[in-house]
């Protein structure tokens, strides 16, 4: 019986039992708009991945972080524990510093196969694990296996032999890196639980953390090619991986890009691996050539290979025009198994039987591009996947003549269109005409580059 | 291409595709907020109670609209799609108003046992499909099952039967009733969207509607004994469930009435039975009759066995008080295998084997009870299910001495216990005494009836 003044009772006092972890607790937790502990997530995590907890639970707790969203400890902790769900590697036998490179997506966003090279060349480690091309967007995998031999599926003792070989190898995500990431992707992916950059960032941050790395690049894209569409979407995914990343150890930094029309010139497996050379041998457009060097540089300061991200860039123009980076980049591809002549003679690359172009109907300016359209139009020529288990014809794609900006006479090609199926072909054109504007007056120009995040780091970058 | 005034590309023209039902587009929209339509509710209720949409597709949704709601349009596709989901009686070949009385659950919540039987002595239709206890709460099936020999699992020959032969049957959810609900209501249960007023709305009026009903008066519990503690999250329910029913065709009404003590003095299976053989005898504690009266009442008025709410109760009282309603109940136990000679001895339903009294500590007034404690103590003991899968003890409970505002000298007993296990029963005392608030002066009365719903209706009831 309660003390006369109380009006509350006094809280049950049952004998005291074992607290066990529950599901369903976390679950009402999460949907009340709690904040989960560490030991929460971790048992969420765990044991999902062990398969003690069912999808249908886990679907509903994804379905409330959606909607209630996480804090930053949250979501250092989910990050956490989805690292650690598998092994990670150690890198430490190799004696220099371990730095990534990752994008968030975009249409012709081709710049790693550029970077690793580079970076190594540079006499930085790359030990790049990255995905597949998923809806209008393309995949490094996916553009590497269009060389001819080229293995991404290498086991780990592999993977540590040509890092040490060569300084960078680019492979896929082996079963034994963040199995918890793969489960709740899969999850995600057919319960509408994909767009919440808290578990876009856990999801990313755990598997680049899991291979070893000291620091990180983050190339978050924004425009109408990019998943996020408006930069201030961008801008906060951008700031909660850079956080995410700092709360656990790491260096990380992250560029905010433009992904409004599509980067460089090309759109598709092969024609992108032909750029990518094109580039190393100081050619290729402007724009990608930018990217490249402005990547190269923070990849080059934050790996201890320059002192500021300026002298980064500066080293990176000169490893291209030296040939030092092709020089890599031919050797990664013989160590994995690729036919390195492709390098001296492109044609050795798959090629599509026909081509197409797309003329504009009149004169003007290229106002603006549906960059995702664009990607769409790669899709369905057969470049891109519309369902995971699809596979992707390496030769066909998009090659832009004209950008944003460029003027165009009546009946001068947009673009050119690598085909091997006439019905895909004419979709594919449809889809390039309604993407591209041409106005009378040429349109603002956009920056390459929105922002560099955390701002502090991007001053000191630039000073030291 | 655009033309040259347009800043947005036309909208994509790809050849039609017949649209195809994705369970997918409909968690996305109600993920967004959107309002679902009657084909997206009842592509999802159909695919599931099939079998085609998964579990885990089902919980994301669930969790949405917990979070995100309903809107009166949705609730009522979603009651329609459960409802429809199994078999709806066809009660017409009765030529009596088929009514029945729904109770979200409470501590001594016995009413159905008294208000089937009352209300068909009145010549009202009563055919009603009851549930078991869960949780704090007790179950009518469960009350029912106490009496040797009843039957609650009839098949719905049976059920038509019965109710042509003495107006009144009670039975438990057969296999053929709203399937969609049960799967629901399970995958609810493990996923933490049991809390959602549309979803509790939809689970009971499905049920409720199934029963071929023409009217339904609802008994929405608030207070610390219900699930709905405050009575705004009541009175949004109840106004949900009439609107929901309105929109089905249905005259609906809810009372809004008292769970922050339990209702009448015996909690406990058999004890309850009990209880309501005695207000069938004219005796039994005030609370209990009033609420009795005051349901009955709104019963035979929608029934059409009464013009005013006021006729109906007044004869509800006289068919207590003629004996009518307890042998219309004697002969629905008879009819449904019990044995009826438990209504003239009350001895013979369980007995507990040992009692133990709950004795205040201290002189004063019963300021309050913890209500649903003191259900949880009746669980303890073996009265309630902590899961679906256990059994119950039906002659276990508590007798009640002192309910809230009544005077208590030192030493007094407040209840007693009838237990079949000591351990069990010193846990449940203990939780009594903790529920039990002693104070120096009465507390304020608080209504049994709260509010009646919808306004209108309930005037209307009153003056006619």
């Amino acid at each position: 019986m309660s003390q006369p003044s109380a009006t509350q009772p006094p809280p049950t006092q049952l004998p005291a039992i074992a607290p066990t972890f529950r599901a369903i607790d976390v679950i009402r937790k999460k949907r009340d708009g709690g904040e989960l502990s560490r030991a929460e997530i971790e048992g969420l995590v765990e044991g999902y991945t062990r398969g003690e907890i069912p999808d249908y639970q886990v679907s509903a707790w994804l379905m409330a972080v959606v909607l209630r969203g996480m804090t930053r400890p949250e979501t250092a902790f989910l990050t956490d524990a989805m690292l650690h769900s598998g092994e990670v590697l150690d890198l430490s036998a190799l004696p220099q510093k371990k730095v990534d490179k990752h994008s968030t997506g975009g249409v012709g966003d081709k710049t790693s196969l550029v970077l690793a090279p580079l970076a190594a060349a540079a006499g930085v480690t790359i030990p790049m694990i990255s995905g597949r091309g998923l809806g209008h967007t393309g995949g490094t995998l996916d553009k590497l296996e269009s060389i001819p031999g080229f293995n991404v599926n290498l086991p780990v003792a592999d993977f540590r032999r040509i890092l040490a070989a060569c300084g960078c190898c680019m492979i896929g995500q082996t079963a034994e890196i963040a199995p918890a990431d793969r489960k709740l992707y899969a999850l995600r992916d057919v319960t509408g639980t994909v767009e919440s950059p808290y578990l876009i960032c856990a999801s990313i941050m755990s598997k680049k953390l899991a291979e070893g790395i000291d620091a990180l690049v983050l190339d978050v894209k924004t425009g109408s090619g990019a998943f996020m569409k408006n930069e201030k979407d961008a801008a906060f995914l951008a700031e909660l991986m850079v956080e995410t990343g700092e709360r656990m150890g790491k260096q990380v930094v992250a560029l905010i890009t433009d992904m409004d029309q599509p980067l460089g010139n090309k759109i598709g497996n092969a024609l992108e691996v032909v750029e990518c050379v094109e580039i190393m041998q100081g050619k290729g457009p402007d724009d990608l050539r930018e990217l490249c060097l402005e990547l190269a540089g923070w990849m080059l300061y934050l790996g201890g290979s320059a002192k500021t991200v300026a002298e980064g860039k500066k080293k990176s123009s000169d490893l291209i025009a030296s040939g030092a980076a092709l020089e890599k980049f031919r050797r990664m591809v013989e160590l994995q198994g690729g036919d390195p002549h492709v390098i001296d003679d492109l044609r050795r690359l798959p090629q599509a039987q026909h081509t197409m172009a797309v003329n504009s109907e009149r004169a003007g300016f290229v106002a603006a591009m549906q960059c995702e359209q664009i990607g769409t139009a790669c899709v369905i020529l057969g470049g891109g996947r519309e369902r995971k288990e699809d596979s992707v014809d390496p030769a066909v794609g998009i090659v832009l003549h004209k950008k944003v900006g460029d003027p165009v006479v009546a009946g001068e090609p947009l673009a050119t269109i690598y085909y091997n199926a006439e019905a895909k072909a004419q979709r594919a054109r449809l889809l390039i005409e309604q993407s591209c504007q041409i106005s009378n007056a040429a349109p603002p120009k956009r920056p390459l580059i929105h922002q560099v995040m955390p701002r502090q780091v991007a001053r000191s970058g630039e000073k030291h």
